[in-house]
């Protein structure tokens, strides 16, 4: 891992720009005037649309993340922004856009060749991301996941333990392999679905909810279309981090 | 309105019971040693199991309002506790059970039985006791309701303008009429669902809430039953009563 700029934000939170190999990311750690005992990780998910593209939304979540004890960390996604293209996935893209602009169904196929090769390489280099993130000084566990693509999230949540609690964004495709997947996730979920989304199935998405088989899970669904997620919809879901990462608490009955 | 008892909880609030006419409440306000501003007014509704019988959730729900800053009251339901018992009521429950024991479909003339006479003596009674209530100094509007029989939420939601906000229990049978009232509601919602509800029917959970005319509406589910909502959803609620009944906040996006 190299870190490759440093600055201070305002709010006293220190950012790093990192690579790791060819994965250019960020890392958001409290400032050095902060207690330097070993804080949970959020790992920041985003949609395919580069960290530059997605660098504002970034930072405000990673400075709620900072401010409420945590460090968050992201990663670019494969064939995004300063990345190699993935032909694979440009194809994939350009099917889609075709299809929606015909007015055409997007069939399972074209949802398949957007996301599944997305999954199986996003998965492996989030996990030895977090390899090297865990190892860094005043960075502990455990680690939390505040979702992106969605198929991506379902994979972590279901194969990586050291993962113990994810917010998902129930805002993309999902492939039927993904709603398998999700019957092996048991790690508590805090699920946000914009209910007028203009770029989601809502059925979909209240099907994956329900084939999660976490004893504790939670779906909050909001007005407002896919960037419209209320200001109260961040702080339940940052609610539910501090609940789940630093006090450690399952859910009660009230 | 008599008030027929008093007596200080430990935690400051000041308790109050009443009869309005020959119907029951309880009223629940900060304690002498609080400021004497008015405070916004939460009305506590409740399933129709007698007010004696669900004391022990009322007080709870009733403290957290004080705490917050609000007033609470709630009034006993036409035909529940020591109220008189109205035969076609009891006759709809007696039909609801029987169908349900022998596994045969709870049908819509059950549910309008069961429901429609409840709401069109309900909501007239809450909305006498809100002019009684609001006379009263140091409780001044705007009004929460939150709900126990959700259509009687709905109704009231629908033609009580000194409601403003409120939190509806997804919890129960929903004649077809509610539909029709949800379509007029235009109020900030928070809709609590609990996903596998035994008592409840899902899909006419969501339909509801996919029929209000809100353009502030929010649906929270979450798993445990019918009694089995958790304690953060609790918090939301009252986060959601805060924004509205105190500060006034439309959402914005985050």
């Amino acid at each position: 891992m190299d870190f490759t700029s440093e600055r201070h934000l305002d709010d006293g939170v220190l950012e790093r720009a990192f690579t790791l190999g060819e994965i250019p990311g960020i890392l958001w750690t409290p400032g050095a005037a902060s207690a330097s005992a070993p804080v949970p990780l959020i790992l920041l998910g985003h949609p395919p649309l580069g960290l530059r593209t997605m660098y504002p939304r970034l930072v405000a979540r990673a400075r709620r993340c900072v401010a409420d004890g945590f460090a968050a960390a992201t990663i670019e996604l494969p064939g995004s922004g300063e990345r190699p293209a993935r032909p694979a996935l440009d194809q994939a893209r350009a099917d889609l856009r075709r299809a929606v602009r015909a007015g055409e169904p997007v069939t399972e196929e074209i949802i398949d060749a957007l996301v599944l090769p997305l999954v199986d390489e996003a998965v492996p280099e989030a996990r030895a991301a977090l390899d090297t993130l865990l190892a860094l000084p005043r960075i502990g566990g455990p680690v939390g996941y505040s979702g992106g693509v969605i198929s991506v999230g379902v994979r972590l949540a279901a194969v990586e333990p050291r993962i113990v609690a994810a917010c998902l964004f129930a805002g993309s495709f999902v492939p039927r392999a993904t709603f398998e997947e999700a019957r092996r996730v048991t790690i508590p979920l805090h699920v946000l679905l914009q209910w007028d989304d203009e770029h989601n199935d809502r059925q979909a998405s209240l099907d994956l909810f329900d084939a999660f088989a976490s004893a504790e899970k939670s779906l909050h669904a909001h007005m407002g279309g896919h960037t419209g997620v209320p200001h109260s919809a961040g702080e339940a879901a940052a609610q539910f981090f501090t609940r789940h990462l630093k006090e450690g608490r399952t859910e009660t009955a009230a």
